[in-house]
């Protein structure tokens, strides 16, 4: 896949994390995915259409959801309510939303469908494609100090 | 939700089962769907994107899923193959692109994204949308003589 479609998300997600969330987020070593599955707990999904088509996958361990719902929200929780599912889909929402002005930027127009939700851990995922899907594994730290990581997976055809 | 966004998706599925799979599927009542998961074992999932925005949920019954396979490709099996769900994520393919043909006889141009399929019986997986999530099952005779049903679940904006 050409690396022009890798960085606009990037940017979309470092610029979403700094901020909505106030935070840093490093990326790791980009990976090929070929594990059928979700990378995480709770995975906001997201078609994207126009000049070009594709599909993203945002995935957070529970913690890490959590945090982004307390983050976002302001609210305190322990466990994976229907409110934190929203505050996923939301960010699901915002990040598509920056990676669409991003990939503007080299004159490929896109719009987003409406995200959805999946909860639950290993969870069988299939994206039905022959293009690669691509892993981008963004660290970054909670407010409790725990190391969190969000996986941001795509396919772009 | 305006039934003209309703019909396109009937027409589309009975056509595609007509065409594609050589049998007559008749729709029951369709119904409000406020069950935050999965409606059978396997699930393709397609986000559609144009003039209007909106993601369907294409849900079979594990024999249904494997009729389908069968019916499609030709093969045998007894369970849930990656073949089969490649298999499953096709007929999202197919099913999502007679929907769009429907939608064009409206003036409603849509674009597909990539079609996403998960595995797994009760899998919890939300729209993350205020307009209401409409369910159409589609009931048909398999080749065993078997009752199944698909579920046409979808929201659009």
């Amino acid at each position: 896949m050409d690396v022009k479609f890798i960085n606009p998300f990037v940017m979309a997600a470092q610029t979403v994390f700094k901020t909505m969330l106030g935070i840093d987020a490093s990326m790791g070593k980009p990976i090929l995915k070929d594990v059928r599955a979700t990378s995480g707990d709770v995975t906001g999904i997201m078609g994207l259409v126009g000049d070009r088509k594709g599909t993203i996958a945002i995935s957070f361990r529970e913690k890490g959801a959590i945090f982004v719902f307390k983050t976002l929200i302001g609210d305190d929780c322990t466990t994976i309510t229907p409110e934190v599912v929203d505050a996923i889909g939301e960010l699901t929402n915002i990040i598509s939303g920056q990676a669409r002005k991003e990939f503007e930027k080299a004159n490929i127009n896109l719009k987003a469908a409406i995200p959805m939700v999946i909860v639950g851990h290993n969870v069988e995922l299939n994206f039905i494609t022959k293009i690669p899907i691509i892993s981008l594994p963004f660290n970054f730290v909670a407010d409790n100090g725990e190391k969190e990581v969000m996986f941001l997976d795509f396919s772009f055809e």
